[in-house]
C-alpha cells in the first residue's frame, strides 16, 4: 500500500506537477502521507510538506518519528510553522515545539496569535508522561442552568474542537460539576437544564496523574475522554482515546524493551554508539554476574578437576533456572502492569509459583537425570544434577517472584527487574547449589 | 478503595440490610462492583449479583475473570440468565454464552427473546479474535436520503444502543457507502441530506479481519468506532474504541507472556498443573538445548582436562550471547507488532543490529579479556575469552534478528522465537565459537 502511494508521489514530484500532487495529497490521511516519508529523500518530503495546507501538515508532522519530524521542522519558515501551530491541536503542537531547539521553539511561538500561544506554554510545562502533559487544553464546558437546546446551540458554534463526545458542565469557579454525553444531550428534552440530565459522579484526573494511570482510568471505565482538573478542581483540559490507545501501546512497549534491558528510544536513536550506550548497564550487571559465576567454578576448582564431567551441565542447569525464573519474573511484571496482580497478593502469586517452579523441577530434573544415567552411565551424578535443577529452579521462581514485587515496593519499575537482576541471581544461585551438592555428595562422584 | 467497598458490602449482607445493600450497589460502577467480588466468598458473590438489575448483574459478570464468571453463571436460574443476556450488548452476552457449557447455554438462547437470540447466535459463531468475534451488532445506520433532522430524530428514539459516535449511511441493499459523525450531524443544517455531509472514504474492515489489525486500523485513524461489513460489504456490526483498547493490552500481553515462552491464559489457569503445561513446550525444548551443550563439551573433554580453567567461562560467554540474542530479538518482535519495524526493512534493522552487537561484544570482550588477565594472569586464556565473547555476541545479534523475521515470513508469530529458539540456538553458537577458538589456540594454553 505505501508502495504504490510512494511510487505515485515521485511521479508527480518528477514531473513538477504541483497542482496534481496537491489534488492526490487532498485525499489521503495524514496517516498515510507520514508513512511514505520512510521511503522519501529528504527534499522530497520537504517539498511534499510546503504543499499541504496547515492544519494538514501539522498532522502529518505530528505522525512522524522523532528524528524525522526534527529535521523538518528545522528547515521550515519560522511563518510556516506558526501558521501550522494554530492549526493543529495545542497538544499536538506543544509535542513539536518540545521537540524543536528552544530557541527556535520561541520564534515560533512569538509569532502564533497570543491565546494560542499561552494555551500551548502552559502545555510545555507539564511533564510529558503526565495528564497534563498529554491533555488538550481544547473542550467544551457549560453552566449547569443552560438548557439542551442552548447547549447544542453553543456546540453548533465550537466547530474547533475537535472529537467531542461530552460536555462537561462547570460552577462560576470553572469547577467540574458535572458530565452530559452528547448523546444524552440529543436524545433529551430541548428545554431541560444540564443539571437535571448530567451525571454528577464525573471521573477525572489531576494534571500531574501518571499517564499510566489515566490510560487506566478510560479503559476501566470505558470512557471516550478524561477531563483534567488542576489541583483545586478546575476543568483544564481532556484527555482523548485515541492518545489514550497511544499510552496503553507505548507503556507495553517499554515494559517489553525494559524486561530485555534496552528502551523504547532504541529505535528512534540513530547511532549504533547510542544504542549501545542504552544497553550497556544491563550487559555489564550481567557481565560482573558472569565473572562472580567463574569466580564460584573457579573456588570449586578441585571439585571440577576431580569429576571433570560436572562441567557438562552448568549450562543446562543455569540455563533451566534462568528460564524459569523469566517466567516467573514475567508473570509478575505484566501482571502489576495490567492490575492483575495487586501488591496485596503477594503470597498467593508467591506460593503458586513456587508450587510450578517446583512441579516442573522435579520434571526437568527427572529428565535430566534419567538422561546423564542413560549416557554418562553415573547413578550419582545423574542423581546431583537432577536435583539441583529442581533446587535451581525452584530457588529461580522465587526470585522471580520476589524481585519485581520487591522493586514496585520500592517504586521503581518492575520491569527493569525481569532482566539483569533476575538473571543474575538465578546464574549465581543456581551454580551455588549445583556445587555445593556436588561437594557434598564429591566422594560417590568419580 | 477496593477493600473499603468490600467492608461496606459485607456489613450490609451480614446485617440482612436488602434495601440498603441496593441502594449502595446502585451508586457503584459495575467494574467497581466485579473489583470486590475476588475479597469476598462465593455465596456473598451470589446475593449480591441477585440483588443487581439485569443491565447491571451482566455488566459485572461480564467484567469478571473467566474462573469467576463460570462459577456464578453456572449457580443463577436459566430465565434471571436470559433476561440478563437481553439486557446487556449482544458481544458481551455472547461472550459470556461462550464460556457456559452448551447445553446451559443452549438453555438460555431459548428462553430469550428471538430476534436477540438471532444475534447473539449470529455472533458465536465468528472465531474469537476476529473483528467478527469483537463486534457488536448494534449500530445505526441510514439511508443518504435521509436530512440531519430525520437522522437526528432516528438516533433519538434508538435508545438502547450505547456508545454512538457515528451514524453509517447505507443503500438499499445495506452496503455500506458513508459516515457521518454525531457532531457533523448536530452542526449542519437541519435540512442537509446526509450524501451532502458524510465522509464517502470509511474506512471498515470484514468480518474475518484479525482483532490486532482491527485495533491497528482504529488507532492508525483515531477511529472511535469501526464498522464491519461482510464479504459483500453489508454493514453487520461495529467494534467501539473501548473494545480496542481491550485488544491493544490483550494482543501486547500475549507477546509478551510468549516471549517468555508461556501464554496469557496463565493467569486464568487455577491449577499449577496446567500451567507447567502451558509452559512445558518452551522448557523442554530448551532443555534439549542444554543436553547438546553438554555433548558439546563432552565432545571437547580433551581440551578441557587439559585447560580447566577454560570452564569458568562458559556460563559468562553463553550469558552475554544469550542476553544480546534477546534484546536483539525483542526489538524485532515489538517492532513488527507495532509496525515500527516492517518486513522490507530487515536488512537495515539487521546490519544495525550486527553493528550494535559488533561493537558490544569489542567492549564486553575487551573487558572480560583484562578480567582474565589480570586474575587468571594468562595472556592467551584472555585473548580467547575475549574472542570468543566478541564473535558469540556478533552472531547471537544476527540470530536475534533473523529468527522472528524468518518466523514473520512463515507466518508464524514471531513473539515465540524470542524465547525458545533464538535463546537455545545461541547457547549453542555460542559454546561451539569458544571451543572451536579454544581447540585452535590449544597448544598456547595452559
Amino acid at each position: 500500500m505505501a508502495e504504490s502511494r510512494v511510487d505515485k508521489l515521485r511521479e508527480y514530484l518528477d514531473r513538477g506537477d504541483t497542482s496534481g500532487l496537491k489534488e492526490f495529497l487532498r485525499k489521503l490521511h495524514p496517516v498515510d502521507i507520514s508513512e511514505t516519508f520512510q521511503y522519501l529523500e529528504f527534499e522530497e518530503r520537504l517539498s511534499i510538506i510546503k504543499l499541504l495546507d496547515f492544519e494538514m501538515a501539522g498532522s502529518v508532522l505530528s505522525e512522524l518519528d522523532l528524528g524525522e519530524s526534527n529535521e523538518l521542522l528545522s528547515s521550515l519558515e519560522p511563518q510556516f510553522l506558526s501558521d501550522i501551530m494554530e492549526a493543529i491541536p495545542s497538544n499536538e503542537a506543544a509535542d513539536l515545539l518540545g521537540e524543536m531547539p528552544e530557541e527556535e521553539a520561541e520564534k515560533t511561538l512569538s509569532l502564533m496569535e497570543k491565546e494560542e500561544a499561552e494555551d500551548v506554554e502552559r502545555l510545555l510545562k507539564y511533564p510529558a508522561e503526565t495528564a497534563g502533559g498529554i491533555m488538550t487544553p481544547e473542550f467544551l464546558s457549560i453552566g449547569s442552568e443552560t438548557t439542551a437546546d442552548e447547549a447544542i446551540a453553543v456546540l453548533r458554534s465550537a466547530k474547533d474542537i475537535e472529537m467531542i463526545s461530552y460536555v462537561y458542565v462547570v460552577n462560576e469557579g470553572g469547577h467540574l460539576t458535572g458530565v452530559v454525553s452528547l448523546r444524552k444531550l440529543i436524545v433529551s428534552e430541548g428545554k431541560c437544564r444540564l443539571k437535571e440530565i448530567m451525571d454528577r459522579n464525573v471521573i477525572s484526573a489531576r494534571t500531574d496523574v501518571d499517564q499510566e494511570e489515566v490510560a487506566r482510568l478510560v479503559r476501566r471505565y470505558d470512557l471516550r475522554t478524561l477531563p483534567i482538573v488542576d489541583e483545586k478542581g478546575v476543568l483544564v483540559g481532556r484527555v482523548t482515546v485515541d492518545d489514550v490507545m497511544d499510552v496503553i501501546e507505548e507503556e507495553a512497549t517499554e515494559d517489553i524493551y525494559r524486561m530485555a534491558g534496552t528502551d523504547d528510544e532504541e529505535l528512534s536513536r540513530k547511532s549504533v554508539l547510542n544504542v549501545a550506550r542504552l544497553r550497556l548497564p544491563w550487559l555489564l550487571t550481567s557481565l560482573v554476574g558472569g565473572m562472580i559465576s567463574a569466580a564460584i567454578m573457579r573456588s570449586f576448582n578441585v571439585t571440577l578437576e576431580n569429576v571433570v564431567a560436572l562441567v557438562f551441565f552448568v549450562p543446562v542447569i543455569m540455563g533451566m533456572g534462568g528460564n524459569i525464573g523469566m517466567q516467573s519474573s514475567t508473570i509478575v511484571v505484566r501482571g502489576l502492569a495490567t492490575g492483575r496482580i495487586e501488591l496485596g497478593h503477594v503470597w498467593g502469586v508467591l506460593f503458586r509459583e513456587i508450587r510450578t517452579g517446583a512441579l516442573m523441577g522435579l520434571i526437568c530434573g527427572a529428565v535430566v537425570g534419567i538422561v546423564v544415567r542413560v549416557l554418562q552411565g553415573e547413578v550419582m551424578l545423574g542423581f546431583v544434577v537432577a536435583a539441583s535443577m529442581f533446587a535451581a529452579i525452584t530457588v529461580a521462581a522465587t526470585i522471580g517472584v520476589l524481585m519485581p514485587m520487591g522493586l514496585k515496593t520500592l517504586k521503581i519499575d518492575p520491569a527493569i527487574a525481569s532482566g539483569p537482576f533476575v538473571t543474575t541471581a538465578n546464574d549465581i544461585t543456581g551454580l551455588l547449589i549445583y556445587f555445593f551438592l556436588a561437594t557434598s555428595f564429591a566422594t560417590y562422584l568419580r
